[in-house]
């Protein structure tokens, strides 16, 4: 890489990082579908090959005991409190290269821009990709980042994946020791800030065909389980009259939701859905099914479930079923800070972009755990028509190489403005 | 168990019967939940278990090459045709205890009947305990019929269950040749007829005030895998507007199906439903279900099939949905033979009950395939709310009692009547 920023190429460096997207796109359980989730042999893979990445952009490097990567550049700066910069390396299942390996992987072409320019940094550089931000293996999201965060609650250890393998179980098998989760905790006055760069995941961008944009708040979110109860019995010998079929009444409140939710300003999603006993020729005794919801606010949020309840309750009344809705998750709002907020406009102002217009994050990230400990930011990068959580999840070398030029910048301010805070 | 008809207690037989009933319910996969599928370490616990009752019962016992359980009894007779007794031995997931191993013990019970009586049979006597009615492992049901009426399709060999075993591997794995599945096969000249006894599964019997009924005809019915495609995506990041949500299209599908069959005189049930890629916080791309039809007659069913890919095309149009419904398995009607349904109505009057009542059997059974090469005929048992293919399958120690004694008298009278022929 290249010595000074007049002389970086940001283009060829972008083209790099999108290889880099491919080379730990291709490390899956599954050789058809993207999948790379916690505390497995491809989450051990990728992290060697990110841990690596780190090292060759000139930072000491280790894994903490969540199993996060983590690295750190002093630039001369000793001890003093970091900016930390990250993303996430696990995947949903079936999923697309750039939701969290685009950021982890723009994070540290930043560091080895830094480190190769010779003008160091304000504060020393810190870096993570954490180990589970989507919660795909065991329910949870942000595991990783509430680790780093010291606010890892002991009972997540006891939770099982879907061959009932405990995440205490998985964390020993990969080497980890649960019992020291804590070591990963970091203070507050180690650090000055936290930084995200990250694909949209939604159309806004392209719609205002704008490459780049400032996160204002991440979404507040809850997870659910809804159940509901029926009568198993035979497909042939049951009459109509004489059913309580489980799947039917879980399908009308499946439609309900997205009537109740897309006319108001929650968005509802049912995600998994099972089915039991799951026989074909069995009416369905039972199902389970998941509801995440986000809002802006949770005021709007409470006024979606208050809605969805009552519509669970009106199916259940006149289908003779049981239900129940269990909320397994929670995530309040989280505001950016205005400072770091700032940094990051002010990089996307840099590539020349005219505005750099605001955005609530309809997703979560592992801000919403860091904010806990210090300030975050994030920086949005536009992805084709919105598309993400999906192979079809896509991103042009040119709003990479956009996004790596207003990410150096953002990280140089952010530094500078750390310092003079 | 005693000599002479006049001193049999066939209370006390019943309860004895259900005792059996109890000892297969407790051979499962899963202590808490029946569930015991074709070619398992537990299926083959069962069928030995049923062999060793045949061989107290007076039978000459071997599994043939297909796994089902025979046995034969030739009072005298050599190598004339036997009249064959059976019902299966496999279940549906969390099942019941009465559908098929009630049938089997049944017929055990009978065979000792005669057996012990001196009398001797008018024809040699066959039993079979078959292996797969259910179809829940592979998907295709009454392979194990199939395979005694010569009409097993090697196609099926390839067919795999939940953990992607093969129907061939498994065979293997149990211990049977599948290149040696023809030797299961029996010619028609090796027959005089079929009989089995099951619960109703249905409320017809018990909403009559009777223990006993005679099919007239087993419904014919259809089996599909209903495919909705649509866009996976990110759950927060995709506005409603952009979304092609896979599950909430099936769901109002799954609503639609119970709207068309409930009025009109065809029975649709989904059963089975699973949901891709089935994160938590993703939209679902794809959703495929079952879809079990049952119908009196073919033009019945065919109608409302015609109906629900109306609903799915409708459906699937305004939302931008793909959508496939492919047909995996059919049976058409099967009428039972008059000969036999009068040996049956006889018996049940024999027990003293006024009336033979017919009912159509909405549920299959092994009589389909075995009406391929022999005539066929089924006596109905009153089961507790119609409830069936559930735990709470229930029958009454009285109604088994009955039971026993209708069929003994139908197995005296069917063999005669088969002398006569």
């Amino acid at each position: 890489m290249t010595g000074t920023p007049e002389q970086v190429d940001y283009q060829q460096l972008a083209a790099e990082i999108m290889e880099r997207c491919e080379v730990l796109g291709r490390i899956s359980a599954d050789p058809d579908h993207l999948v790379r989730v916690h505390l497995t042999a491809e989450h051990k893979i990728a992290a060697n090959q990110v841990e690596e990445w780190m090292k060759r952009a000139g930072l000491q490097t280790w894994t903490d005991a969540a199993g996060n990567v983590c690295g750190r550049n002093e630039f001369g700066r000793g001890s003093a409190p970091a900016l930390l910069l990250g993303s996430h390396i696990d995947t949903v299942p079936d999923a697309g290269k750039y939701d969290g390996p685009l950021g982890v992987l723009l994070a540290i072409a930043v560091a080895e821009l830094i480190n190769n320019s010779g003008s160091g940094l304000d504060v020393p550089l810190e870096l993570v990709a954490f180990s589970d931000e989507e919660g795909t293996r065991f329910g949870n999201g942000l595991s990783g980042s509430y680790a780093l965060a010291g606010a890892f609650e002991p009972a997540w250890w006891d939770y099982t994946d879907a061959d009932g393998i405990t995440f205490r179980q998985a964390a020993i098998d990969y080497g980890l020791d649960p019992d020291k989760v804590n070591e990963a905790a970091r203070r507050a006055d180690e650090l000055v800030g936290y930084l995200e760069a990250h694909i949209e995941q939604g159309p806004l961008l392209e719609d205002a065909d704008l490459a780049l944009g400032v996160v204002s708040s991440i979404a507040t979110g809850t997870r659910h389980t809804v159940t509901i109860t029926g009568q198993a019995g035979h497909a042939g010998g049951t009459p109509y009259d004489r059913r309580h079929d489980a799947l039917v009444g879980a399908s009308e409140l499946v439609v309900g939701i997205e009537q109740i939710c897309s006319t108001g300003g929650t968005i509802g999603t049912v995600g998994r859905l099972q089915v039991y006993p799951g026989g074909v020729n069995v009416i369905p005794g039972r199902v389970e099914f998941s509801l995440d919801l986000r809002a802006e606010t949770s005021p709007q949020r409470e006024a979606a479930l208050a809605e969805i309840e009552a519509a669970a309750a009106e199916i259940a009344g006149h289908r003779g079923l049981g239900w129940e809705i269990e909320q397994f998750y929670t995530s309040h709002e989280t505001a950016c800070a205005p400072w770091l907020q700032g940094a990051i406009a002010a990089g996307i102002r840099a590539t020349g972009q005219s505005e750099a217009p605001m955005i609530w994050s309809r997703a979560g990230h592992d801000g919403m755990a860091i904010d806990k400990i210090t300030d975050i930011a994030m920086l949005f990068i536009r992805c084709a028509g919105g598309i993400s959580h999906a192979p079809q999840e896509s991103v042009t070398v040119e709003d990479v190489a956009l996004a790596l030029e207003a990410y150096e910048e953002a990280v140089r301010r952010s530094a500078a403005a750390a310092v003079a805070r």
